[in-house]
């Protein structure tokens, strides 16, 4: 069974490779899939974006494992979120939004059973000592509800932050990825009436439609587009779209009909 | 079976997620390698130089799955090169020319079988919606002649870019590694001839000889040697040759005859 | 059967993905497991360090490859050490100073036989041409007592640098972590007697005790804690403590009893 791995522990030090040996002592058998280790450093709002943009892609019975964790040591629970598809397991610090809002949630158990856990449990580092071996236990097979008393108040992060008004759809930039691409979550599905005749500004940048692909702009041409989410994006082709205009996560997007 | 991944999404977003993903849903028994995600973005030499430098040393009937693609959602076509000991899948822009040039090409397939795709396929994520399903299909053992149309005109670069003329050899640099090492294609069987008295330019250095290793120096040491492709390197040892001489990828390098 | 690897190799070239190239093809059946690639280049004692911290987390029988590796191509020996419960390829050089302290050892064998590489041998790889395939082979069965002959003579670093005095202990930051920590190897366990009462001095930081979690001070403030590792760390809560207090690598840390 798939153990993916989710957090912001970062690729040169021990803690990934502690984390897997830990899984796999626990359950010999579970594949371990690396999603990514470099979420930014404590920002458990990138860490839930990047779950929400890739754990609903793997076949039923998926345990994601998700690692981003500032309050490690703190009075901060530790959870299982059961859903119709998959489990998800870390802290309850909302990092797991999108499942929660997305997905069938059939329970969520505050894990206590101590059986579970590692024998010496650090006050820093609960992905290697219970979320890792949970996670393994739980793709061994082994009955979610034994996690824990269940519970329905999980921490909960509004990471879509979008405005569906009938004037205008406002959004926010809520990732730059790799190829310097600004990322909102506006869905394209939810503001379908303007689709023939909108205008989009963000920072600096206005637009006057929203492209279908980065061909059809010129190389080096800025474009708002519908991302591979089906949200909308501002991108550069070929380039750099947050160096070339200074976008940074939050700032705001507007959509408004043209006149 | 063994999919190989060599991409330019960058290990901090969720696109290599969400295609190891795809890939597990179409074929859970995909073994899925990683080779690089951080190939230069958009650069397509670079992603054409690992893969020629990693997948022949993979078991046969490997699936190397490349997505450098700059041309996404525009006319490029898709394809699927099969070679008499493995399959290569990815954009027909020229990041398979190693395996053209190299390997016996057995047959090289435009993908088209929509059923073999995501049944939604964004503009701008073929990783996920076209290539890593079609490797993970192929991986099952489906038949590559089902994929599309043959063709025989896919894009080739000229990767390797060296002149063996009689009076010199001319290359260029084609890759900086990880290290600081300068590495052209210029391959030691074949300037054999001038083995035992060449010299080697490259921007300001200059080399009276070509070192079998790095313990041929001392430390903090310039050095021309035979690197692990057999092709020509500039190194320095225990050092970062790229910072230290201003070398970068197209810097031509001159073996000539010592006199 | 799990083969590690841990290499100073980087994750932009082709170096990692050729050599699980070729350890899969001595050996399909072998789950390789990424610890890190990210070692600091040539850096025995980062990796050594990063080793020390995970390998033991892993199932008995685990293979754990090392490639840090400045001498390749020197005179240097190639090594498997066969503890009680793990093996370790790779150069004597001290990258398996922890494994070679705190682990039963049962046997040191110099990599001598020519049917376990590959065969060509370059003298810049041998991650590639060596130590993979004899780590594939000993995760298929192969007896290590066949790899070569024993020696009792293993290179060994002090990577512990600690004196556990009377009156003070002294020790010195050993690694810097992704999130800014400075990381000794001062064990809880040694410097018991004097948990209840002591100063903790390193560079221009001093703390009059030693917290249990982050969340014992508040945010964007100093600590010194025990981490995952039960040895003495120093930190930033949600901050990065090497950068705000100019933190190196080899820096002094000194505990003494308080007044």
């Amino acid at each position: 069974m798939f153990v993916t791995l989710t957090t912001d522990f970062g690729l040169s030090d021990a803690y990934v490779g502690a984390m897997k040996g830990v899984i796999l002592s626990v359950n010999p058998h579970a594949q371990i899939v690396d999603l990514s280790h470099l979420v930014s450093p404590q920002n458990v709002a990138c860490g839930a974006f990047i779950l929400r943009c890739s754990t609903g892609f793997f076949p039923d019975g998926t345990v994601h494992v998700g690692v981003v964790d500032p309050g490690v040591g703190s009075a901060r629970r530790g959870i299982v979120i059961q859903t119709a598809r998959h489990f998800y397991v870390g802290p309850d610090n909302g990092l797991f939004s999108g499942a929660l809002i997305s997905e069938d949630v059939e329970g969520i158990y505050v894990i206590e059973n101590r059986d579970l856990m590692q024998p010496d449990i650090s006050n820093t580092f609960h992905g290697r000592d219970i979320f890792g071996p949970v996670g393994a236990h739980l793709a061994n097979g082994f009955d979610v509800r034994e996690v824990g008393r269940a519970i329905d108040d999980p921490v909960l992060l509004d990471l879509w932050g979008v405005d569906y008004a009938k004037a205008q759809t406002v959004g926010k930039i809520i990732h730059i990825d790799h190829f310097g691409n600004a990322i909102s979550l506006i869905e394209k599905d939810r503001v379908g009436a303007w689709l023939s005749n909108m205008k989009v500004c963000v920072g600096v940048c206005q637009f006057d439609r929203v492209c279908a692909t980065y061909a059809d702009v010129e190389v080096g041409q800025a474009l708002a587009l519908w991302g591979s989410l089906n949200t909308l994006e501002i991108s550069v082709r070929d380039g750099h779209a947050a160096h070339r205009f200074g976008l940074n996560v939050g700032d705001e997007i507007v959509i408004y009909a043209g006149e």
